[in-house]
């Protein structure tokens, strides 16, 4: 029989995140012990208490979550963990800080609802936050084209850079830098546009939006008014206006949640996974073919 | 198949009380959420958490408790979740810091086992305190004329002044202010006598007590020796001495925790619930009737 | 019906000891509930609301676990615990910061398989740390001789003075302090050696280890290499070496974990236990017996 089902939720912030919290919760998770405040040097006694408590055959029924609103020190968090496993006592292990690789994953699947992304071109508003990063590099991995638009011309550069260096060269040759004030030249090709930019900020203008003639999907992660892209509504679910099919926050929403959950639930099935941007979207596309094949 | 019950232990101190949530998990919570250092500024993504992971109808199994020795910030806490609620995206939250609003009540229904509230003459000891002013507000409510005692003359008149801006004015009509140097004057025509001082101190002595002529019923919230009302016993529970009913702190005590627990269950029938000092009260009320009902 | 079981894990540290915690559920604890940053000037709420909260036919059904890496602020909380309680009004306790006690204990029953302690000589290398000092008592009170060494020998002379402070003088008159500089000639009569120094620290070599002639059990409570004792390795469980038994601290572990489970599992058969080294080692003892009946 197995043990009761332990997640660790490991947080950065001084109080651990609620919504991590319920969602563990509702992906039938029987004991969770969550940690404020975690940092990746303190990470050690919290791994082996996880790791050297329950026998081998046993050690899938603990896992880890990192969470917390610092993307940046939950990936540090994570390497750590990975680090303090020794040999094959390990437990498998989710990064999810803001819900970046679960918003990432469910906003690309939405868009493969609608269009091939092989050879699709995305530009992708605020493509350097946590969010925008991980939607390239699962765009670029699926074989789009990726125009990555940020205010600052250096800080896309820097971020282009970072993505070329962990991924093959391949993959990364249509990935191409862009500054905010020159977007307008890159959406007349752009068949998907990504808008993951700051709450409450208005990213493109209607009259904007009307120069992507090629576009066919738009996702807008913003839930807080303004839109970043105006005239999309927060609540649209694959909604059709003229030739484009429009995404709204909580459209995305719903995904995203369920597949927060699959991840969570996919921890338990074995003592090594290590879930992050990819293995997350991939779970993502298990579930997108369920639900086709069901459909 | 409704999920599973969580509660938010929103909590000012630096260790969340265990006797809330002792009372938490014996209210047939599934499983409890604290958080420690709670403030009213941070309130926001706590109650987003909770109020984005679940479905509508399945946000009634989500609920917020607020407690902590500070009653005042609890207050301010409960005031930022209410503003944090995304319209009819909420959950439902009871407001007990330190006890207070179950102790309050308790006391009073109490009372009312014995006299009727309505024509009453009730003198309030320790009245400036966050008991002496959720009962005062609770005995004015039911119709009774209250003497607000304090040792500070000012204190209790602020009080008294801060109690008349929220009540309608035909019902705060008989609150008066009374300094606790001249408590011996209001004594002679008191029926109902509360006692809600700081732990350990006397308020009155047996002497004074004879004075109060037409007294019926005496209560002592004071739970450490000696006695805030001389000659009354921690463990009394409608003690009958002479004419008087008396009861002590751990005789009020069995009702406040079957209320608390009554009140927690409560927290989960519907998502709209905001259950302070009135909505729990009314809550004992409900207790009452139906004890009354089965004996 | 019994009511749910609510441990209260007490943890000195920063982040609440994650081993312990999963240690809980998996010894049938209902809910947990850790608090961090403990200190034993902080302890009377937290021990109220454990004994206030439940009727006294359910207060066993609630129990404090005291944890964490410093031992010694461990001892002071579970002293002030004792002072909290309020006559009858009170839940069952157990001591095992930083595993000290379980750990002790478990090295001396499995010491106490191979060789009877009654009578034996024991060396304890580290023995002014946690581990060494339970284990010297433990022994003492078993009939054996005890060698206590530390590299510093006045650190050893005031242990040995602390411990003989404690227990009977019978007891205790084999009682010796050793510089670590001077072991080789005590080894020369020792039947049992136990390593408890710090954790990748080498204490005896295997030149030293040959002096022991009469050495019947070898323990080496050292995870981390290098080993404790030269030639001993971390597996082994009564591993036999010419005419010497050895355990390394992995080997140890299974009876640890196993008693760590068992003792928090009779927390919760009485209100009234407070389980320290001794009374730890008691349930070792019956552990054991259950053991060998079984066998």
């Amino acid at each position: 029989m197995n043990q009761p089902r332990i997640l660790l939720q490991l947080d950065c912030d001084q109080q651990p995140s609620s919504f991590d919290a319920v969602v563990a919760i509702d992906s039938n998770v029987d004991h969770l012990l969550p940690y404020a405040n975690v940092e990746a040097q303190s990470v050690v006694p919290l791994v082996h208490g996880a790791i050297f408590t329950r026998g081998p055959e046993q050690l899938k029924q603990t896992a880890i979550f990192v969470g917390g609103s610092d993307v940046g020190r939950g990936d540090e968090i994570g390497a750590a963990i990975r680090a303090a496993f020794v040999g094959p006592m390990r437990v498998s292990v989710m990064l999810d800080g803001n819900g970046s690789n679960t918003t990432a994953a469910a906003a690309v699947l939405c868009a493969a609802r609608h269009l091939p992304l092989e050879g699709a071109t995305a530009t992708i508003l605020g493509g350097t936050g946590p969010v925008g990063v991980r939607a390239a590099r699962l765009l670029l991995q699926q074989g789009a084209a990726v125009h990555l638009v940020s205010r600052n011309l250096e800080r896309a550069e820097q971020t282009c850079h970072q993505i070329a260096s962990e991924l093959p060269e391949a993959v990364t040759s249509g990935l191409q830098p862009t500054a905010a004030d020159q977007v307008d030249a890159v959406l007349t090709d752009t068949s998907l546009l990504l808008a993951c930019g700051a709450a409450g900020v208005r990213l493109l203008s209607a009259t904007q939006l009307a120069l992507a003639s090629q576009l066919q999907v738009a996702i807008d992660l913003n839930a807080v008014p303004p839109a970043g892209l105006e005239g999309i509504d927060v609540m649209d679910k694959a909604m059709q206006r003229g030739n484009r099919i429009d995404y709204g926050a909580i459209g995305v929403g719903g995904l995203k949640m369920k597949l927060h959950r699959a991840a969570i639930q996919r921890l338990f099935s074995a003592n090594d996974l290590f879930l992050d941007t990819s293995e997350i979207f991939q779970i993502g596309l298990d579930l997108e073919a369920a639900r086709q094949s069901s459909a």
